[in-house]
């Protein structure tokens, strides 16, 4: 298990690379929830999510035989920017593998970001080992990893650092990656501070692997939260959440939808479906103690569908 | 023509009682622009945008009598919330005019701002002036107004406080309000500045202005931005945009929607395609010299319509 030890350290090796995101408030909110909310804006986050933090703490950690032969990932899309631009700044060569379906615009910011763009069709997986075994690259797990998993622990610390009276901690839930780092951290600090997940009914892998006590696969999730729609939990990040994770809540479609819509228009940020997941759990009648602290985990929208 | 001493004054009497919005900058933008930007968050003001500044200046100074019979505006829906929050801060009943087809979210706004709304059909004018004749209310205009100028005028001076550097200053166009009182105060206190509206192609009134010499209407105004879409420009701001502001350009209706979807993923922003405007200016070809300031003027998008 990370000790706090190890996430402060993890800390200080992005320290100058990204961005200490702010914590905001939102009167409109507090009154629309009967809460006393604070936002992690994490949406201002290099690239747009939480995503860069383990992912660069990751590359950042290679060995130099690692760091020369270059890594690879696959992903249906949000993870490819962020790895793309982790890889930049660590100066590691990238190569994503995604599926040919994939939106543009996801495409085309991690080639912007100058990685390595294998469309390929059939199965993702499949063809990832593939082209990871031919060109012998490091292969990079978006969230079951100990390094991105201590990487994603900083967003824990910076939000006691800023606001050491939270009481409560609202954590979008995909595949486990940023809960389990940030309840680790945050419980350390403060074990009387609880910690509460959030995932769409539509893709609860983690609901349901903590029900069965073991890592889940779905066969299907889709969510408009796409961020969240992990088809597997964890094996590093169970454990974490087990331990370190009082609760973790469902949503449905209609209130992540909602909870969008609501939230962007009281605080003018240009959240994703993803990061308004803990106020679709308000609006579905949560109702956290005391200062509570909601993680607004990404702004990745696929603005191209955006009509005004 | 308002002096600094004027401008200043207006911005007292604000203080404390409206948001001081940051100035952001966006690497990506920069990049994609090559530009040196400074966004003006204007979004992050009461009710979502700038309307405020001039309509609180504007209830502030009402004589003892007109603030105990109430005030009176139309509103084709933007500045019914405006209004209505600011005669709630001046503890000032007020009644809004709407036609009955106005976005519901911008009549629930008034609403729940205290405001009586009065939703009508046929010719809105003809009603505002009835009701307004009827109960003997004061009515206050949007824009056409001396006190509602000078209250927009103290953007101008936020903007040459945080940065004294600024050497150009982009400001969307819709009647006129905004721009006359920010090139005032900008050009009074650094003449060398340059001030250049922007207004879209199918809703140019002011550009129409500019050209005839005297206040033009449109008898069509329709436009992506709706909060730029005035069918008349200001006779109070006409003469102001002439003296201080250096050229007023048009943008296409792709280059508005563009610009939105480009700016709201690049920053996280969520800005209604009004405040885009400075941004469908610089992708049809603007190069503006030196430090550029864009006044992001508000984000009331229709959340209702936005689908993810």
């Amino acid at each position: 298990m990370p000790t706090l030890e190890d996430i402060r350290q993890a800390a200080t090796e992005l320290e100058g690379r990204i961005q200490r995101t702010p914590m905001l408030t939102s009167s409109a909110l507090n009154e629309r929830f009967a809460a006393d909310l604070v936002l992690k804006a994490e949406l201002f986050q290099k690239t747009g999510s939480f995503k860069v933090r383990g992912l660069l703490t990751k590359l950042l950690r290679l060995t130099t035989e690692e760091r020369e032969r270059g890594v690879i990932t696959v992903s249906a899309g949000n993870a490819a920017g962020a790895l793309a631009w982790a890889a930049r700044n660590a100066g590691v060569p990238a190569t994503v593998v995604m599926a040919a379906t994939a939106v543009p615009a996801k495409i085309d910011a991690a080639r912007g970001y100058g990685a390595t763009v294998e469309l390929v069709g059939g199965d993702l997986m499949a063809q990832y080992e593939r082209i990871r075994d031919e060109r012998q690259l490091a292969g990079v797990h978006p969230f079951d990893d100990e390094d991105v998993i201590l990487g994603h622990a900083g967003l824990g610390l910076e939000l006691l650092a800023d606001r050491p009276d939270i009481d409560t901690v609202l954590v979008p839930v995909g595949g486990g990656g940023l809960i389990s780092g940030v309840a680790t951290a945050v419980k350390l600090m403060k074990p009387a501070i609880r910690v509460i997940g959030i995932e769409p009914e539509q893709a609860d892998v983690v609901s349901r692997s903590l029900a069965a006590g073991v890592p889940q696969k779905l066969l299907t999730a889709r969510s408009i939260a796409d961020g969240l729609a992990a088809p597997v939990c964890g094996t590093r990040n169970l454990p974490l959440i087990q331990q370190y994770v009082d609760d973790v809540v469902r949503v449905s479609e209609d209130a992540l939808l909602e909870a969008t819509r609501l939230v962007m228009s009281r605080t003018k940020l240009a959240l994703e479906p993803a990061a308004a997941a803990p106020f679709a759990a308000l609006l579905e009648g949560l109702r956290p103690e005391g200062v509570t602290a909601a993680v607004v985990s990404g702004g990745n929208l696929d603005v191209a569908k955006l009509r005004f």
